[in-house]
């Protein structure tokens, strides 16, 4: 089976070369052509054109930045779509809205172009480690093709419905993170600048109803989970302006299907307080210095 | 062991019934007479004043509603402190502000009453079952004579740390509850109106980042979680207006120290509009209405 | 002159008309057939494609709904760039998104069509008495083509600053606008329940610090500025759903480059909530009701 | 006519000294006693004790910081209500929160001592020239006992309704002066970041729908009103730290009645923010830099 492969950056080019280790042809292509380099060094083939990896390819995938990218590789004249071949699998694991999702979805589909959508968790770590979580929209039978490759870069491949719905979930859940992961903040903050140790309050908040993921298993606050960015100076881990951007998706998506989020609206301006305030690239659990008062 | 009880409302009724079940001699008093009269059909002497409580016993507890009602029956001239045994002990299980708790430890240790506060988790069917958690703040010492005795009312009792670290725990880990819930509830109905199963979100994002108490053991949606408040129509439960007490004290406490808690405005104005719009005997959970535009 | 007109809405078909009764010879066309009759009922020329408007004017205006719906009607191949006269004074007093507006602007300029953007402010009213405010983006030579134009349609015409800048303006506006309306909300209210007579408060407050447009000029307590819809039932007037429109307008433009606007952002969600909950079509200032506990 | 004075801080010890100015016998008392020295070398008589102030006074006026601070000089055993000569007419000038000021006032009323709540605006600048403004709660009769003495420490002296209206109408005021100096420092910040010009904008937006005091009178961008702190480094002016004290008082007293403030309760943590990051003496319009990532 040949793939092809556009889009070889932090993610991308970690997924490309684990589909080469598993024995597939791998046709690859970015804007930047060392990128393309790096990855015929491992043993793909260089693309010279978006058309040329589609020409070829059984499965295409793209691992991009924004909606606005994936469309525009995807639908331009000389893009992947026109140049497709008959019966070929579009897997975009992008992270995007969900209105430019949906949309292509449709387009995809009047050219029987067979597609889902497939958003990624798990960072650079489980991109490289072939460990992402892969949350797939699309109709049974396209996730069924899609399932045994995707297995091959991840551990855990969910089918959350149809068109969009692999996105839908990635936003949703990381609405929940972004706004439980300042909630752990404000809530370990204010104990402490109460007098409470925050191993104490830890031990009894992670036992009650507080509980969620961000304080048992990514605490902000060091010195509780081992591995938490907060223990290493708060070097990612998943970056705050990563955090800001499914933030941003989320807002978009609420905003098109007329849904409230105050929360989340909240949350985001606070991370966008935070990255403006020099911290992009810092892990988003580091918003908590924020809160505290420590920046 | 003499113990002398004031408060017998929803709690406190099944608390002092607890004690009198553990076979300690108890003493009630109520502002209302009839709550004092059910209480010696249980077995339970009832006083006449504050006094008549303090003056035999050796411990003494107060389950009331407000920091002004636990200062008044403590410090007036006939109350509690002036009256009290020497070498008595007194609990406080009212979930009241920190500011007001500090000062009565503070006016408790010049008068040589050893003094804990213990706000309990666990609601009225963790009351009456005996099953609620408690929360202490005080002494070393003064939390190992307590401990005996909070073991007849609740099935966990945790020393959090110094005075009022009891209550500080208790309003810091409601405060994260109170975000979460309403979290929960903005993922939940945005994916919702984007199309995506709950179920099947709650399969992805329990197993996820998103994962919190609020999600995987009081789900707002019903169908999810078999013996939430959703699942019955959101009879509580936790009242919304116990909740928003509960996020005022956490208000009141960040004021206190200069605390920053973002959220927990917002979700604090959120559940006051809530209970403004006629909810606030609802459930907590039922919050997910207000954001789904269901009310 | 000949004038090309597309969009015959509520504001559209006074403009139109207006202009009719300047003496232009106007060419209209709108997807609604009938929306065009009215037109030429009223000695406008219809036209059957935007080809049609585009071929013969040496203005072409728009007045539509949407950044999407502008875009088309310029972009698409038998639309109205395609087909433009040489030296054509594109107006576009449609209020979108600031990214797509000056996408056309560049668009525009490669073609050699003089484009300004022309938001208003005054709503039907305005439209109607032709007392509308223009918020005029782009060049000063392509201002001063437009101002005599715009003369026959408003009583102030503004040149905000180059490209997009009539949009800024107008965004910018409106998100403060949004905002004071709901502090001036939370204001009265607060007040009134805590006993202060609206009219004494307004007394003091109009002259003090607190003075605002909202307040002294739309006041949203009823009896206290005449002629302002919280004294005709909250009829619009500026309807919520439009307000929500222009705060989303604000989101998009604040995440385009990255500032933050947190109470833009409660605003947004407040307004939201607002129209989820049955009142898209209540005037913006009716949101008083939602603050106060009446609805 | 008998003065006596408490509280001699920055803004006491000029309204006392204007006191003596005007020809009252004044008696002046305060923790510091070199705050007494002071304006005993301006004419005033230093007392020794709170019970000295009282026992020849006619008018007693208080200007404090806090609620407690208030009752405390007036309730305790050797305070001024106690030592009160018959008729006297009690001021507090004092910022404080609603149910504290009512509660003095049924407490005064008991004692058969006519109260005015009298909080000001207008700063040291309108303490020290006499021109500050005066909003008074309290009977009609009472009002017109303390309107002459008011006179010459101020230029309006306004009468807000019964009991605790004064308290409100200040409370109120800044509530909506403190969320709309935010809307002003979004809607510019915003504008510049798009590119707009703030004077131009201010040109359009000060004679629209988004006018507002903060920007007419107190634009928080330089170069904009000459006067404006923004023109002096953000000296004050009124410092953030009482903004943010008197937006604390607006949560409690809207805690009290069940009032909902969503803008206020964001403003407030937002101006808790500002003061946590070290700007607590800075003018309150010194938020923008918050707001534009200066910070």
């Amino acid at each position: 089976m040949k793939i092809g492969f556009v889009g070889l950056g932090h993610m991308g080019s970690h997924m490309a070369q684990n589909l080469v280790k598993a024995g597939f042809q791998v046709t690859v292509f970015d804007v930047v052509p060392t990128a393309i380099d790096a990855l015929v060094a491992k043993g793909a083939k260089g693309a010279k054109t978006l058309a040329d990896v589609a020409k070829e390819a059984d499965v295409i995938i793209t691992m991009l930045q924004t909606g606005q990218q994936v469309s525009d590789v995807c639908l331009q004249e000389n893009g992947l779509f026109n140049n497709a071949k008959k019966d070929v699998l579009y897997i975009d694991s992008s992270s995007i809205d969900i209105v430019t999702c949906r949309d292509l979805h449709s387009k995809a589909e009047k050219m029987n172009i067979a597609m889902v959508d497939a958003p990624v968790s798990g960072g650079t770590v489980g991109a490289e480690a072939a460990t992402l979580t892969f949350m797939v929209g699309g109709s049974e039978e396209n996730f069924k093709r899609a399932q045994p490759i995707l297995e091959k870069l991840g551990k855990k491949i969910v089918h959350a419905g149809s068109a969009g719905n692999g996105q839908a979930a990635k936003i949703c859940n990381n609405l929940i993170l972004g706004i439980s992961m300042i909630a752990v903040s404000e809530g370990f903050s204010l104990g402490q600048k109460l007098g409470l140790d925050p191993k104490k309050f830890f031990e009894i908040s992670s036992n009650a109803s507080g509980q969620c993921w961000s304080m048992t298993s990514y605490c902000p606050v060091p010195g509780i989970i081992e591995k938490a960015p907060s223990n290493n100076d708060y070097k990612p881990g998943f970056m705050a302006k990563m955090m800001l951007k499914d933030l941003r998706l989320g807002q978009h998506a609420a905003e098109s299907v007329n849904a409230d989020i105050p929360l989340g609206a909240v949350t985001t301006e606070l991370y966008s307080l935070f990255v403006n305030q020099g911290n992009a690239e810092t892990d988003f659990s580091g918003i908590i210095n924020l809160i505290a008062g420590n920046i």
